[in-house]
């Protein structure tokens, strides 16, 4: 398996997306392309022992910051890493290209130079988030590519969710649940009733409507979604447990009595940390395209990038793109015969 | 002043309902009406030392409950202690009334009982957030209410969340803030871009759109967003706080050593807990009907209630119906001269 790696995209790029792919290598076989200027990832591979035959640069003269703007920065900036990367995917040269840099640039890129799998109209971001309480990741979709949407996509979402828990994190018949503002199938906008009863009628394991409230308790495999209410979610549970997480930190530093009681708890603090870690999780599909692109969070670390490219294996290896691409042929042959 | 309570509606009513009243009542010199079974209430005051001309009962034989479809049961319950006490507002017999009660019922009794203040195409539920870090709530509205809004809605959120907010809770120039997917104005939706828009040539203190990331920090005074929305903010925010705070709990009793560092942060827990706890904010305003009505959390306690009873003094004395009535026309009247 080749797997190709944006070497300037992120907040940390080159240097901990470098650290990661050498990390990874040692950990996989597979071959591991990074994408961007060769020299500069050059001289940053040379601070590491690494196998040259495993690890290779793909040189990319220009860069799409998180400044640019997407539609037209992918039409424009062709000699980018981000775009010769994915169109390295296109020609098959690669079979996932995976990047920390500007998420519209990625989304842009998948559906002008791969295309759309036939019959979604929408591709989707899907975010594993961890669930607070309980022990099992959710894959949250979409998470901000679509702001608006029909019942359509989300019914697309589910299934698309449903693929994706079963062949990469190997959950079998994925439970699958619409956000809402109510447990009664009667809650919601007009596009919530709709997606709710196209669910109900589809083949996924749909469960009905999920909460906000019930959200951190992991209550479900895959959580559906559009685009707004998506980025919202995400956006919400990072800033309430960091805000959380820094009051504890100024309360429990505040006197020698509680200063001794933070002391004694130093290790569970790490405990909660990695439990709530995005980035032991991997990155982010770009679910609904032709080709395997993987979203990390901007501000990746070495450990976030090692994660992504070792998730990123079962996405390719269980075929993922494919299967989206025959079930959904499936899922409208049955509506036609309806 | 004559404040009116349901004293049936909500999870732990009458009880708590009626201890609220009775130590509300040993801080203000205002009239307190219990409406819902005299006998059942008269029962529960029987508990305690207050004085009866201070608080009264005013019997509603019936009770609209969490189940009831709202719209059906404010027109054919007109014997429950919620009609009763809307009706009550309407024909000026009480200044305010609190229910704890189903929240569906009470809107649509301000809509068919009180009427829209003209010039209001939509009122909201406004509810006060706690900001974690910063100690000022800020006050999110709809947060529940109309789960589809247009732009024109989103602006008298923000007028009337400002007035709101200024006679109430005595915020000069309110900032008012619009919940996006990203800080520049071409984010969004095409409503939350009409939003901004609007927002932006109003008379309103707008400072732009704010980040999901973000409102824990409480970055505003007022956080404008459609009640889909702001349903998934409130619920999600206290969800994530509940999972977290349980999830320490859960660490923190693990291991003798562990057990002795939480016991000597005791202290610090509590103060915590006092920080989130949403009682200490009073209810939520049902704001754009002509007529002051309070929702109070379904799982309101005594001290909730009592809270409850406090903030709706400034409510009615600083006239924020009347000057909603006020401003909401001359929007009309500038808008026309444009």
């Amino acid at each position: 398996m080749k797997i190709g790696i944006d070497g300037m995209g992120g907040d940390n790029a080159p240097a901990e997306v470098v650290k990661g792919a050498v990390e990874a290598s040692k950990q996989i076989e597979d071959e591991i392309i990074l994408f961007g200027d060769q020299d500069t990832l050059l001289s940053h591979l040379a601070a590491y022992t690494y196998n040259k035959e495993q690890i290779r640069v793909s040189h990319a003269a220009d860069v799409i910051s998180n400044h640019d703007a997407p539609v037209r920065s992918v039409r424009t900036k062709t000699e980018s890493s981000m775009v010769k990367g994915i169109q390295a995917v296109k020609e098959e040269e690669i079979d996932v290209f995976i990047s920390a840099g500007n998420t519209g640039a990625l989304m842009a890129g998948g559906l002008f130079i791969l295309g759309r799998i036939p019959g979604i109209d929408r591709p989707a971001l899907a975010t594993v988030l961890p669930s607070i309480i309980g022990s099992k990741p959710m894959l949250l979709l979409d998470s901000g590519a679509n702001s608006e949407c029909k019942p359509g996509n989300l019914l697309e979402f589910g299934v698309m969710g449903s693929i994706y828990m079963n062949r990469v994190l190997g959950v079998s018949r994925p439970q699958i649940g619409l956000v809402n503002i109510g447990a009664e199938e009667t809650k919601g906008t007009t596009v919530t009733k709709a997606a709710y009863e196209l669910l109900s009628k589809s083949k996924v394991k749909f469960i009905g409507n999920v909460e906000a409230r019930d959200i951190p308790t992991g209550p479900c495999d895959v959580l559906v979604c559009d685009g707004f209410v998506g980025n919202v979610i995400l956006k919400l549970t990072e800033g309430v447990a960091l805000s959380l997480l820094k009051l504890l930190k100024d309360k429990f530093t505040e006197g020698t009595k509680a200063k001794l009681g933070a002391f004694l708890l130093l290790d569970k603090f790490k405990d909660l940390k990695t439990m709530l870690d995005y980035s032991e999780y991997g990155g982010a599909p770009i679910l609904g395209v032709k080709g395997a692109l993987v979203k990390m969070h901007g501000s990746s670390n070495a450990n976030a990038v090692k994660n992504t490219i070792l998730k990123a294996r079962p996405y390719v290896e269980n075929h993922v793109v494919r299967t989206i691409h025959d079930e959904v042929l499936s899922i409208e042959d049955t509506e036609l015969e309806e």
